[in-house]
């Protein structure tokens, strides 16, 4: 980037340019420095790139964000009904699959059903108390979303339904409304939440905006969800203990305080249970992590607690020393709650509210997780079109009892490890719920609450990722603060603080980006024709009475200004600096190296016309290095190239500085 | 920016890189192409910056955007007491230039200060109906204001008071909220909307964050003052024609329509007194602009026009014709209004709503003109400390019934052309207008309003800068669609639409450039050893098997995803056009010419892996050219340059081409 070796780029000045047509013409006594490609003739022809015409002038970018995938390349050169026949598969993907599915891939779709499916239902009792929900309400949202995904998902590893992070941020949003999960509008709001959720993320997915994802940095996503999931294991000290009044707030003062002041309450049987079984789902964890091929004894030991703790609770009765269980749910499928959605009065608004945040974070994990594995499959996933998929899913979930669920990390992770090949594994997965649901709930009547606590510490443990934290302090330090403000934010205060300092961060580091680019004053590296940032090589060297600064990025309305003033201040410094030094040179050449700026708006073509402006009243002569044949285009246009004279254009900084020091001789001469 | 010539920029390359550790250093047989300095050696040595610590890495960025300027120099390397008297100069400059105030410029600020009070008072008095309000608080407004920006500003050209479209701004506003502007809650929403454009624009001020008025684009803004101008001009058909009964809408249709339905009243006395002074404005302002020693012709006209309808009004008693005059106007200085600022209710949001939007508003165009007068003077504004003062004076205005004032264009103008040398004239005009108010209220008894009609439509034409369209049509279509968008918007609809079109067009070119930066496949432009965009330069030829692209910006979070996307797509087309291709090479090597990369995050090497982990998987080897110092250390750190293997990262895109051509003529042999 660095202006250099005379061949740099530089073929794209001279447009129009008359040989000879002013004293610096590159066939000058400068040649032996700026020539450096023997071989090639010293201006190159200049490809100015031919007008592509105002359309697609405007479509081009837009295009460029809303299909950068291509992902409506196969419907071109198709006839109508192909297209229409094309569009259908890619709309539901399962009519795609789903007749040419090779029989001989079930048996790995269904062990990996089946092992999700006795993850998925320890799991799901759980995370509905999260969210402040009935724990049936958990069962109902791995039933109903899973099937809808697996016939409008690409992902063929994803395992769907509730997850952690968002069943506790929906659950403190709610609490925040309706302080009182037993009051029947917290179960409609959290329908509503749901809705609006689903609305939400079809309308990103369809209008194709789903780059806004991203617009979180990884960062302060490792860093939010190890908070949140310290914060939801705090929360599980509860059924863990065996305590019955707990705070409602999650930052950790208030949860240790809710402890340690209730210790009274404390059940020890429930200790032991919880105890024993969270040691035990712990060990075959690292079983699972250090020995791939044992994974599934991580992927049951949940289920197996379940079964031997109600055993045991069941057999000794010890619901009555006081060990809380899950008691009575209620036996059938999901039941319809469409009339129960709010569309009118205050809840709507709080619904809407709560939709749109859970909404982001809820894709912010189910599309990382389906990218990962796509990736790791080499598949293509195309991210709208999954966005869209998750949206419709929370839409028919809201309509059906379900709460808002994504993509599960823990339980994706174990379906792609037990195997699946296809999204069969969620209908499987699906269809074991809905067993459960009609006939198997009387079983959870004596599941001890606290084993239920055990299987969350467990699964959350995974969400607290230290090699990426590591990783990040390693590489990049203010990324590693971004962690740390999500994590503290989460950690002392809420799931939703810490979110909302998650996004500050990174719109602040994205604002950083586009409003102050990189710029540089540059020097020679001695012996060499190579010009670097001064700051970084010491060495190099500068002329006296000439700047050379090098521009870090697309010039455009976001970031001119600041420019402007950085030049501003880089002659300011410049004057003060040639005045006072030894050589007593005043500054009279500012040579700008344009070789990164790929391109430039009208305020920017302004703001260079503010800086020729400003440089000539002090009787400094701006010159330009190596600008883009876009950029040139552009200037040339605006007639900035008039009001500078094409003379002070350079194929090269090297070139521009060694025209600039034979003028300066001259002139002291 | 292209990879080129040997020493372009390649000396970045190499970290701890024992010579010789490959099979391709540097002096290997491809030395002849690679080298293109003679007398360099071709490996250079590299300058790792050094590690900076980190709370420079994380002050740096932030002082990079609220301390750009280096507004706080000044106070470095002074003592206690010399800092405190300098911050209170700062904060206060009148403290600072009034006292060495040289005598000799009074003859000017006095001639400028009585120029643009002749503009000023009749102005005032049509802006405030603009904004639905009585005329003497155009007046009041153009009193204490200017005070106070005298005392606090650091602008020696901006004259300030009520301005043409932030009056129409909020008249707009207010009337959504209280559709009759008689209602005495209409006159204390606009003090409350004033009073938070004064908290918002000082806080903004004083936190530094000035850097969101560059937000909005100079097309959009451009298109939005045109709209703004017609449609305001359209709005004194009203006075102009005499109509009573008008619409309160301010798109061009209902405006239309409520002139031609209502020609009954239209009033042929006023219709020719105003149309001849309007006439007569117009022409007046065009010799001020093509006579520019003539510009106090121009100055002078509003009053002249004034004083003379006035006298044929009275004189001739034309008000009983139904000449509508402006009537009595309440002597005397500002009444306090502090008791009238809502504090609760509704009307808090509400006001609180209007001063956020006027805020940003206001100071769009107080700063711009700020800047235009201070870069044409070469004096230095800190735009920060400037917003600041414009939200104290807004504060105290609101305080002292005062609607939302700010740099008014022409005002400033014609306060520059008249020689204004300090913000004296601004208290100068201030004086005046407290003479008007205490003493001369009674005189615009016989005033026409279309007078002031006519003043105002001749004031807002200045706002339609067709040549600054024109030029942005010249230089870029995709802004000039802009200008239309925000244009239109207000022409048709309405001033907030516009401006909210303005917003959101502002803000997709800002989600453009951050998540869709530039990438370009590279090719060998013949008997050169350049390295271009084979879009730009169909000549440049590529090698079979060898795809070389190159990345044009920082990579982050949020254009991570894009830039991976995009490589595997480069990749898949490469594959298919590999295996049809005449040549039926299969692609191998995948080279990233990374020059314009000037810096990463985490979540950037992270995509890097990725891509690395999708090429291996494909046999695919990936190379780096020619990464930054800064990138190379965060892929050191990080563990990439491991995983990669050190023999991929190559000088220069030409050497690292050279060596994988090599490589491929060895593996098909």
């Amino acid at each position: 980037m660095a202006g250099n070796g005379g061949a740099s780029d530089g073929s794209e000045v001279g447009v129009d340019q008359p040989a000879g047509a002013s004293p610096w013409t590159y066939n000058s006594p400068t040649k032996p420095e700026a020539g450096t490609q023997e071989t090639t003739p010293l201006v190159h022809k200049v490809n100015i790139p031919p007008n592509n015409g105002l359309v697609h002038d405007v479509t081009g970018p837009i295009k460029e964000i809303f299909f950068h995938d291509e992902s409506l390349r196969q419907f071109q050169n198709q006839t109508a009904g192909k297209r229409a026949f094309l569009l259908l598969k890619y709309a539901v993907p399962i009519l795609d699959w789903l007749p040419r599915y090779n029989p001989r891939l079930f048996p790995s779709d269904l062990v990996a059903g089946l092992t999700i499916a006795s993850l998925a239902v320890p799991q799901d009792l759980g995370y509905a108390k999260l969210a402040g929900l009935p724990s049936v309400y958990g069962l109902y949202s791995s039933f109903v979303p899973p099937l809808i995904y697996a016939a409008l998902g690409s992902s063929r590893h994803i395992a769907i339904g509730p997850v952690a992070v968002v069943s506790i941020l929906l659950g403190t949003l709610l609490k925040n409304e309706i302080p009182d999960t037993n009051d029947p509008n917290y179960l409609r709001l959290a329908f509503t939440a749901n809705f609006f959720a689903g609305v939400v993320q079809a309308a990103v997915g369809f209008i194709r905006l789903g780059f806004v994802i991203y617009f979180l940095s990884h960062a302060t996503i490792v860093g939010f969800m190890a908070g949140a999931a310290i914060t939801i294991g705090l929360q599980q000290l509860k059924g863990l203990l065996g305590i019955t009044t707990f705070t409602t707030k999650t930052g950790i003062v208030p949860v240790l305080r809710s402890v340690f002041t209730e210790t009274k309450q404390w059940n020890w049987q429930t200790i032991v249970i919880g105890v024993c079984f969270l040691i035990f789902l712990l060990i075959t964890k690292q079983i699972g992590k250090r020995w791939k091929k044992l994974f599934w004894v991580s992927a049951i030991a949940p289920l197996f607690s379940v079964i031997v703790s109600t055993v045991i609770v069941s057999q000794a009765r010890l619901d009555k020393d006081g060990v809380a269980t899950v008691g009575h749910i209620h036996k059938g499928i999901n039941p319809r709650s469409a009339h129960q959605l709010f569309f009118s009065g205050h809840y709507l608004a709080a619904g809407a509210k709560i939709g749109i945040v859970t909404a982001f974070i809820a894709l912010t994990e189910g599309i990382a997780i389906g990218r990962t594995f796509a990736t790791l499959k080499d598949y293509r996933l195309d991210g709208n079109k999954e966005i869209l998929s998750f949206g419709l899913m929370n839409i028919i979930g809201s309509l059906t009892s379900c709460y808002t669920t994504t993509g599960s990390f823990s339980r994706s992770a174990v379906n792609f490890a037990s195997g699946a090949e296809t999204a069969l594994s969620n209908i499987i997965m699906s269809l074991v719920v809905m067993v459960v649901l009609l006939a198997l709930t009387p079983l959870f009547k004596y599941t001890p609450n606290c084993i239920l606590s055990a299987i969350i510490i467990a699964a959350v443990t995974g969400l607290i990722d230290v090699k990426a934290a590591y990783h990040i302090w390693k590489v990049d330090k203010v990324d590693f603060l971004a962690l740390l403000g999500a994590f503290f934010g989460v950690f002392f205060v809420s799931v939703e603080i810490g979110l909302l300092i998650a996004v500050c961060i990174s719109a602040l580091k994205i604002i950083v980006h586009v409003i102050a680019p990189h710029t540089a004053v540059l020097g020679k590296i001695p012996g060499t024709n190579i010009y670097r940032n001064v700051l970084q090589y010491p060495d190099a060297t500068r002329i006296p009475g000439i700047l050379l600064v090098r521009i870090d990025a697309a010039i455009y309305f976001a970031n001119t200004n600041y420019i402007v003033e950085r030049l501003k201040r880089y002659v300011s410094r410049e004057k003060e600096y040639s005045s006072t030094g030894p050589n007593g040179v005043p500054l009279q050449y500012v040579i700008l190296e344009l070789s990164p700026v790929m391109s430039i708006d009208s305020t920017a073509v302004g703001g260079l016309e503010d800086i020729l402006g400003i440089l000539k009243r002090q009787n400094i002569q701006l010159a330009l290095a190596n600008p883009g044949s876009e950029v040139l285009k552009r200037l040339k246009n605006s007639g900035f190239i008039e009001h500078l004279g094409q003379e002070w254009i350079f194929l090269t900084a090297g070139e521009g500085t060694q025209v600039c020091s034979q003028l300066l001789g001259k002139n002291s001469n």
